[in-house]
């Protein structure tokens, strides 16, 4: 029998996100997969005990908590380092499947959607024998934070770019487009380019109740975000934000 | 009262993509504005009653249809011809509200999520007096895409582009990006771009029950998608696609 795993998107902490087919898949798992604590965000670990605990109604679907392996600083390079962790966390899978009875349908819940800057697609591809792969999409950090801000990602028949924070940082504004989000900052990137013309939508935790966002022309609220965010990270202990700039 | 009007993203065609706040939202209403058939695509105009169907448990709401206008073909600048249009159905939306009692809850059905290639924030902001409007997100096509295909949209820590059919065109690849995902996309130009190593993954009808998928070497099987493009769209009339494509 041919391991089955599900990859459920599962919105970025607002619970009301769940889609109905994100549910109904929960409801038909023998094992749910969710790492355990993990790097010091132990909101988000709570957050996915919290959805389950709301919508599974199927008195056997166990949930079993897996420790989250931290990447070996010592590997030099980027890519290696990263490959070698995804190797280390399909091991830890293969060995809490195995050890549950190796029951045949295994899900995993990922934080927004498992397309958008996400490894569990990756990670799930490394188990042996190859499991029979279904994903199912969640809203993301973008959509939720164009929603809060009531804003639209691209201007009519135009294009957008989703980058990260290293990036913008490093390379500055794309070439060929007015419009980026930027995902993965570790730490206001938007203020390593030039401000003049460019309008801001920022959020963090957003859909969480601890959401915050604020928007603007770059110039005017830069310095504003940097200080909420700075504040923000050291009351929780961590951040996530997300941000689409345009040159208007 | 302002009137307050909710943007509701309900997916691209799978009634199990809803999430619990669209159906939360939907059932608050007092009144939901459907579009009435609009350019032959009845298909989706009957989707949206089939989710009122399911997910309306509240008497109280009623559903509207308004006539979509066309585009007037005699204007010759694209953008004049466009915001024309949004007048046009702006005022449309206006005179339902109030020939219907001047509901305090108003909402529309956005297919996908409405921050991604979709008018209903637009036109709504055109309202007046303004609205209090709020954005419920939703599946957009592409993760629908991705998903079908189990895949992710970007490398690691890379970024993409997200553009339109018309820009590859007559475009080309963008520059500075590995990874392209295309919509709104009137006829395969896929197939302006040259082929060698890139790879594509492709779906039309994404979410609902006529979805077709094929991925593959773009040189292998960007005439076989061509082909079947062509017979699904005179099949049914009309057609949505979307697709992915990367550099590898
Ligand atoms: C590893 S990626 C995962 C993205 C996720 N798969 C999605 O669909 O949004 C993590 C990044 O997503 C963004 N993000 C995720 N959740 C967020 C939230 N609740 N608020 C703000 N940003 C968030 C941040 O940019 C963060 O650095
Ligand atoms: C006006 S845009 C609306 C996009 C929508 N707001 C979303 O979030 O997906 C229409 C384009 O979206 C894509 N699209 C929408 N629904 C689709 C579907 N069910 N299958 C394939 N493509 C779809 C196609 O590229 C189509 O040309």
């Amino acid at each position: 029998m041919t391991l089955q795993l599900t990859l459920i998107g599962i919105g970025t902490g607002n619970p009301e996100h769940l889609t109905l087919q994100a549910i109904r898949a929960m409801n038909a798992q023998d094992l749910i997969l969710i790492p355990h604590k993990g790097t010091g965000k132990n909101d988000l670990a709570q957050l996915r005990h919290e959805i389950c605990a709301e919508v599974l109604t199927n008195p056997a679907t166990r949930i079993i908590e897996f420790e989250l392996p931290v990447r070996n600083e010592a590997t030099q390079n980027y890519r290696k380092r990263v490959d070698d962790w995804h190797d280390e966390i399909a091991a830890i899978w293969q060995s809490a499947i195995i050890s549950n009875g190796a029951p045949q349908n295994v899900a995993l819940l990922v934080w927004g959607d498992p397309s958008l800057y996400d490894s569990t697609l990756r990670i799930a591809s490394r188990l042996m024998p190859t499991p029979e792969i279904t994903v199912i999409p969640g809203i993301t950090s973008l959509q939720t934070l164009t929603a809060a801000h009531a804003t639209v990602l691209n201007e009519i028949g135009a294009p957008f770019i989703v980058t990260t924070g290293r990036r913008l940082r490093d390379e500055g504004w794309p070439p060929g487009v007015d419009t980026v989000a930027v995902m993965l900052d570790a730490g206001a990137a938007f203020e390593a380019i030039a401000p003049e013309g460019i309008y801001i939508w920022w959020g963090a935790y957003v859909g969480m109740k601890e959401q915050i966002v604020i928007e603007g022309p770059l110039i005017d609220v830069a310095g504003e975000i940097t200080k909420v965010r700075a504040r923000a990270r050291n009351a929780h202990g961590w951040i996530m934000d997300i941000y689409l700039l345009k040159k208007l």
